[in-house]
């Protein structure tokens, strides 16, 4: 029996449990997850995918990982940067399978576009409570779309910010961030939006600034060099595409670069300028060693956000005992699993 | 909006279309879709996955295959050896997804455990009807689970053979082959349960072989070399694994050997103890060049079959085909689309 998160399910859970108590949870969860890293028992593949151009420049791609002895955990997501325009879509669509590594069965199927946002915002979050100062009065935020959201949410959950300037190419969207932020911390900030001609100013008054575009692979950075806070954090959120960069060089250059997977990072993040020694230490590595963070608190730091399938795991683990104590979701019997293993055409009824 | 074939929408199918009406379309099908292969409008991405000892020999691996501008088809299988002796459950457990390359959205996922077994059947039908004599009168079996049943009922649909010579390790699961063959060919054939001991001696006996086992990595061929008719095609469908070969060194070599998918067989299958120069052509290029076919059908062939991502596509479009006609299916409200594409929090209520 494979147990189906439909909307419906997700929709309960929020209900149930509140989104700030999820996302303090979401983040919680990620930080212990982090803390006792494994690579031998928790192995990922890197993900791949198909790229394309037509009918509009997109990906689908799949990042699997698997607890050893325990279950696998492919999410497959899309990335198609027209779907907000052109149909209404988000621009990120995803879902989240486990399977059992004892009988290779489909144990859930859920919805990871929400949960890609929640857990995209919470590693932001575990990385700005390690690496930014604990006083952050204003953060940036560079795109405003969906995951800009869940960016700002997840950090007001460890900095208590009162300001946030924002900016997208699209005022538009811009526009409507405030209302779009749950109510915790809707209520206590301040969002000013940023004119394109004043972007440059944003980098010297922020003291965390996230970047969550969808830029197009060899564009120029969302923002340019400039004076900014000794402590700035910068979580890189939006790059994740060979070519695909938001920050300018120079500053990259200058900063403690804090991967969340090394390997990807160095293909497809900001570190994708760097090499392997020019890193800091990664994100898991930072929860393990919180005083290595410590000593970056001071320094330009910039939190290179991939993605990493683990979190991804982590993320409907979260969601499905959520569901198993609510009683929602979906059985669904899947698989064909009939009285004789051998005979596929009873299990049909052929 | 996503459609699920579950176990009862696949019932309802085969139900209405009937096994061998649903085999004659698979094996047309892919025939069709073989035929007018062209690499550059459908893509595949070399199948990847967990392999793993614990709890028990296992393996997880996803197989893609894109559709240009249309769709994405992500085939996941666990193939669990111990599963029918351990726990009742069929050894390759299997569902597909479907993805829309403008969107990104999940269209679809179907139940591909029967399936599989479906299209695998098909394809050896497709070679045997290339390559095998026009006449054949028996058919010899080696491995009698699940795939040794939908091996027997294609390639019944395209030879009228009248006799089946079987072995399985375990001779109980041989003893029930005749039983779960669908009538059209268990009322037309008598199968003859072959002895360890006698193995050797079905090489001899046989128009058409198919090996169909489930041998561990590094374990002796499934058959002795020795005697065979001139015209012997065998379909060497339980490789698909690397160190896992079910025929001997020798009567590879001097056969020829036509692989489903040349990169995948000379890393998991029989070919992998071949180069690329040593394999003849694919069976993607036979079905579109019959003529190169005819002129093997006098010789020892082997079809290398490891399994196509493409074939998987096509089955799964093929059911939901059905499905859509038939109005069976389960529609399920995923991804969590919302009003506002930026806006992830109301999609859930949040």
């Amino acid at each position: 029996m494979t147990i189906i998160l439909d909307t419906a399910a997700l929709r309960a859970i929020v209900a149930d449990v509140g989104v700030d108590q999820l996302m303090d949870e979401m983040i919680e969860r990620l930080r212990d997850r982090f803390e006792a890293f494994d690579p031998k028992t928790t192995e990922s593949i890197q993900r791949t995918g198909f790229a394309y151009q037509q009918p509009s420049l997109g990906l689908i791609e799949w990042m699997p990982t698997m607890q050893s002895g325990e279950r696998v955990s492919i999410k497959t997501v899309g990335y198609h940067p027209a779907n907000p325009t052109l149909r209404s879509l988000p621009s990120v669509l995803a879902t989240t399978s486990l399977y059992d590594t004892t009988t290779g069965e489909l144990l859930a199927l859920t919805d990871s576009t929400f949960l890609t946002a929640l857990r995209t915002g919470a590693a932001s979050a575990i990385a700005t409570d390690l690496l930014a100062p604990r006083d952050v009065e204003t953060v940036g935020i560079i795109g405003c779309g969906a995951q800009a959201v869940t960016q700002l949410h997840a950090i007001s959950r460890v900095r208590r910010f009162t300001r946030v300037l924002a900016y997208d190419a699209d005022p538009s969207v811009a526009a409507t961030l405030l209302e779009r932020l749950p109510s915790s911390v809707g209520h206590r900030v301040t969002v000013d939006v940023v004119a394109a001609e004043d972007r440059a100013a944003l980098l010297g008054s922020v003291d965390v600034l996230c970047t969550v575009t969808s830029v197009d692979p060899g564009e120029d950075a969302v923002i340019a060099d400039g004076d900014h806070k000794r402590s700035l954090h910068v979580n890189a959120v939006g790059a994740d595409f060979p070519g695909k960069l938001e920050l300018p060089d120079s500053l990259i250059d200058r900063a403690a670069v804090v991967p969340d997977v090394v390997e990807q990072c160095l293909v497809e993040g900001e570190s994708q300028r760097l090499t392997e020694d020019e890193l800091a230490a990664d994100l898991a590595t930072l929860c393990a060693e919180p005083t290595t963070a410590q000593a970056l608190q001071q320094r330009l730091t910039v939190f290179d956000s991939t993605g990493w399938a683990l979190e991804d795991m982590v993320a409907a683990e979260l969601a499905l005992e959520h569901a198993a104590r609510l009683g929602v979701g979906v059985d669904a019997e899947l698989q064909l699993i009939g009285d004789d293993p051998y005979d596929p055409y009873r299990a049909v009824g052929g």
